[in-house]
């Protein structure tokens, strides 16, 4: 199954949320701690109790990589659990020149079988390209992030009037000749995505910044409704997660990403 | 030793010279293929040659990810094997919200003990912060590319009459409280590096796009002679590592280093 068939596929379903997997051994729960495999044993338990409700997955690399190559194994342990119909996503933000980024390529898409990467635009449409051949793959490109340092650059006014992170978008556009692509749009703030929705075009749109960051479900949700559009994914991450940090902690994710999925569909019926 | 003093030393040696360890499978020397670890015996034999006249060595992180565990394990080894006075830098342009960057900056300096790492300026000032609290590490962050993208975003000009890159090395100068930032700049066009020399103020700067690139050496040389200054590296990878393919490849390596230290200190000395 290609990578637009899987997410669209759970889109119909009314599955929208995006189940990250920053998964630290300090915040995982404590008696898993003294597993061979600690942060493997938490993954597997978490998307036991969460693969029938979730949209796709979300792997942050730099809590696997800080391990080295035991965490490269733990990467690869969990990605082979995840259910094959469900979009698994490398959020490893990577971009380098060509040769570079095939490299990173075929880390993520041959060696460890990921269905999708997010990737960083700033060096430009050569350094995206080895990632835009990959027809069935879906490449998620930072246009504007949920962080404060969005401000810094992101956010800066280019001479023709368009923000930086609007440029990007438009540029993304160009790179979708397979329909592969999508962009990273922060929903912390409402105003933001309503102001630019109709900038997505046909792209896929990954939303971090639910929750925790301060955007809120219901908010998003009526947004891309109201736009007459799916074709996205709710990122949460710690809120499921670390919801619970009992011997309970896949039941409470069960439950959280439950809840999420109840709050969305009320609206989606109206 | 501080990366800072690894760094300046060398200059002081009048070494500039970064080899660039960008190992692939497919070019090195087809006698190595045979050997257990074949990428490992290789980096060895070019460090082994070359140790004593290169100014630092660049990890290109891509290169070995594509392996996965075993390329991480590659990656360490590599890295163990460099003499302490040296300095490592972590090519792997990362870059992502605090909480993730904390974590890559811990695989890069921690567990594999670089000295420095290359860094995507996209997300802003909190996505570099983690970095920029080690304080004896250098953290070269991109400003201008080497690659043909570099124009889509990157040479962007800003309301404020600036290009998107030159509006970065003056946030750079901004990030550089401990003496720990330095810029990525590439050196394929000399107006832009004599354009620009003077905006990098006191940070370290990094070269890359010398030699196949279609940067000159010795224009590079000059340019930072005529600027007083150095705190700078030239990469160079290719045009090194893989100068000779039969069994004398580490030899010939260490022979177009040489050449390249006598073709600047002809500059340096004039």
């Amino acid at each position: 199954m290609t990578a637009q068939e899987k997410l669209i596929n759970k889109n119909n379903e009314d599955k929208f949320i995006c189940v990250g997997l920053d998964s630290d051994i300090n915040k995982i729960p404590a008696h898993l701690k003294t597993s061979e495999y600690p942060i493997l044993d938490f993954n597997k338990s978490i998307i036991d109790k969460t693969s029938n409700y979730a949209a796709a997955y979300k792997l942050n690399f730099a809590f696997y990589e800080k391990d080295g190559a035991d965490g490269f194994d733990t990467l690869k342990s969990t990605i082979e659990h995840i259910p094959e119909d469900i979009l698994i996503i490398a959020d490893a933000k990577r971009g380098d020149i060509g040769n570079t980024s095939l490299m990173y390529a075929n880390a993520v898409y041959d060696y460890l079988k990921c269905d999708s990467i997010t990737i960083h635009p700033y060096m430009g449409t050569d350094s995206v390209l080895p990632f835009l051949e990959r027809k069935d793959k879906i490449n998620f490109i930072l246009a504007l992030t949920s962080n404060p340092g969005a401000f810094d650059f992101e956010k800066q006014k280019l001479q023709n009037g368009t923000f930086l992170f609007q440029q990007i978008i438009n540029k993304v556009k160009e790179w979708n000749t397979y329909n592969n692509c999508g962009i990273v749009f922060g929903a912390t703030k409402l105003d933001e995505l309503k102001d630019n929705i109709d900038l997505f075009g046909d792209l896929f749109v990954l939303l971090p910044g639910v929750g925790a960051q301060g955007g809120s479900l219901p908010d998003v949700v009526k947004t891309f409704k109201m736009a007459d559009r799916t074709k996205y994914l709710v990122n949460s991450s710690r809120g499921i997660i670390y919801k619970d940090q009992t011997k309970n902690f896949a039941d409470s994710a069960q439950k959280e990403i439950l809840n999420m999925n109840e709050e969305m569909k009320k609206i989606l019926d109206q």
